[in-house]
């Protein structure tokens, strides 16, 4: 008898009918003698309708007042959920975040959880009650609605599954695990069973929208099995663990990321002096901008070129801040380019293999595709490209390193 | 510089451009110096909404779960109206039922209040605040969500008014008061300046839909002063007090309610015995089925006919009690019938004129109406006739009792 944490996102509870098939899917595991406990999304749809709402009235909207409205989706869904279990004769109980007493910071629509309180959801365990949390918000110390921001709802679930110490977190979703490349650019792109936290990590942070990035480092961080799986079939998913893959050879690449939504910032000729990245980087962060991606390369004639990468939707701003500051950096000249894209291979084996970025280079190479911008890490290789040359890319790298496969390896030319 | 309670109802939060328009109200009521206390409903049609989401799982949901289902509706737009309230430069915030600390008992649908924190709106308030409260629901000792039932938000603005002490309980809605009559049936009714809570109690129970009948029994055992008035134009609208009118004779008569959503079920010769009523009534109750009127007439061989009316929609189960318990009652016949229509006469004038009745039935004779059932109390005199009738009886009554003047008075023939 295992206790589970079942997480449900928008569209697995986009409808009646779908909930129902959720409530379904809890009843089966409940006969087979699992405890549950089930943390759900806004029906999908929902959310976007409440913003709108929201934006008629003010484009930026108070933030306490925005989780006030937003966390009514989910509530919304607990209680439909909460009806199909009873149907059925289940015991099941809905709570918001704040009943439930998820505790979190105060930064409305961002909120970080502090801590839970599990005696009463233990409680209701016990006596073989079916839980129902609303996932994505909580409440911070004085009572007021919090969010933990878009996609938060993994987190209430990664996060009620450590405090509870359940046995696994199951996030089911629209797609039935986590795959080597996105299907709908490479066709041949394959199922993974098992991938690493850090792998996880790297895939989600690239675009890999499977799961939410906060979600995979509180799952490694309390070690809590993570398991991707579809709510629309039957099937194992995908398990993200701490364990590698020890039953055959590790192939050096597991899977391919990328993301379109980036755009990078150049300052030209800026005097190559200490400080001088905090002195750029410095107003970009003041402004709430998000950095991605940094690259410095070696000084020449005692001046260099630093470029940086940012959300597409804040390349505007972006630019203005730098235009706002190159005179008294004494930079040359600022440039900046929105048609960009970024591909990206991760793989723990990497750590072993020698080679691979190579291997990746000449794989691009091999179309023509110019790389702009290059950065690594231990596990993945990350390259900027212009955005046309995206699918081709990525077709290429899923080829190169064999990842249809089910025997991936290193591309051996 | 007074303290008032404003409560909105649905049609006047209906929209984003109506929640506008009642911050708007808000803001010239603040910069005229008075303290503000907002009640709100949820945007029209949305609890019906979400009624229907719940209905599509089961058609009797579970109790618990409808009230954490509908809770969202209000708490949708409190987040609103305060973001168009902060858009305006007011300070405002908003608060659930449970965060301002409405505690109920736990009747999930149809909770009653029993207390009220005023403790930390006082802080509010006296920090220059706008409070912001979701109408119509609370929370029970152990945190779960409950709601007032529908209509319930007028309760909730009675019962923070009188818990603060507000000069003023202030409904916007969307007619400009209480009329003698309902306009579309009488096109010369009035809109009353004053009305008794009394009279305000069985206007309201009769049918004339502005006001929540318990709004109006909490405000006048706390001595609130009520007062209807429109979201949607200026006006003084119509104030409910204890006083009654002074300043001239008093009309015996002071409008006209209706009611055609009554059946009326009849036991023809029951055997006269003591607690033959309490047998009758008994399951029926215990059914949950209210009932409103009663007339029992003296007896006659020894047997009785005992006549009741409840709601429309609880005709037929009703009937099935009665037929399920006329045999073991001796009764000789069940009868029942759904097209009936309840009108009354109500006043607090009553109390000291002679003949109103009489002047009633007079005028309902002169139009051939046949009275089917008779009911007084000491300012209301109602009679149930056939549905068919109703329009003509509610006009010739208020023709009769000559309630289009501003002069009311008793018709004289």
């Amino acid at each position: 008898m295992a206790l589970l944490v079942q997480k449900y996102g928008g569209t697995s509870v986009g409808t009646v009918e779908r909930i129902e098939a959720v409530a379904d899917r809890v009843l089966k595991h409940k006969r087979q003698g699992d405890d549950i406990v089930v943390v759900v999304s806004a029906m999908s749809g929902e959310t976007n309708r409440l913003i709108e709402l929201a934006k008629n009235i003010q484009a930026a909207p108070d933030t306490r007042e925005m989780d006030v409205l937003l966390s009514t989706g989910e509530q919304v869904t607990i209680a439909l959920l909460s009806m199909a279990l009873l149907k059925r004769g289940l015991d099941a109980r809905s709570y918001t975040g704040s009943q439930v007493r998820i505790t979190t910071d105060n930064a409305h629509g961002k909120a970080r959880i502090q801590k839970i309180d599990t005696e009463a959801m233990r409680a209701d365990i016990d006596a073989g009650r079916v839980i129902v949390v609303a996932g994505f918000q909580g409440a911070d110390e004085l009572g007021n609605i919090t969010t933990l921001g878009r996609g938060g709802s993994d987190t209430t679930g990664v996060a009620l599954a450590a405090a509870l110490k359940a046995d696994e977190c199951q996030i089911y979703t629209d797609v039935d695990g986590v795959y080597t490349t996105d299907p709908r650019v490479v066709d041949s792109a394959r199922r993974m069973d098992k991938i690493t936290f850090e792998e996880m990590l790297e895939m989600a942070s690239l675009g890999s929208k499977v799961l939410q990035i906060r979600a995979v480092e509180f799952a490694g961080k309390y070690q809590v099995p993570l398991r991707v799986l579809s709510s629309f079939s039957e099937g194992e998913g995908t398990l993200i663990t701490t364990e590698e893959n020890e039953n055959m050879e590790q192939p050096a690449v597991s899977g391919i990321a990328f993301n379109r939504n980036e755009a990078k910032l150049t300052l030209k000729g800026v005097p190559d002096t200490p400080g001088i990245a905090a002195r750029i980087l410095g107003p970009i962060s003041d402004a709430n901008i998000e950095v991605d991606m940094i690259v410095q390369n070696v000084s020449a004639d005692g001046t260099t070129d630093f470029t940086f990468t940012v959300d597409r939707n804040d390349h505007d701003k972006a630019l203005s801040i730098l235009k706002g500051i190159e005179g008294e950096l004494g930079a040359r000249t600022v440039m900046s380019d929105a048609k960009i894209a970024k591909v990206s291979i991760v793989g723990v084996g990497m750590r072993s293999h020698a080679g691979v970025a190579s291997s990746m280079f000449r794989a691009l190479a091999k179309e023509s595709i110019n790389i702009q911008l290059i950065s690594t890490s231990e596990i993945k290789v990350s390259v900027i490209i212009g955005e046309k040359y995206l699918e081709l890319a990525v077709r290429a790298l899923h080829s190169a390193f064999k990842l249809s496969d089910s025997a991936a390896g290193v591309s051996e030319e």
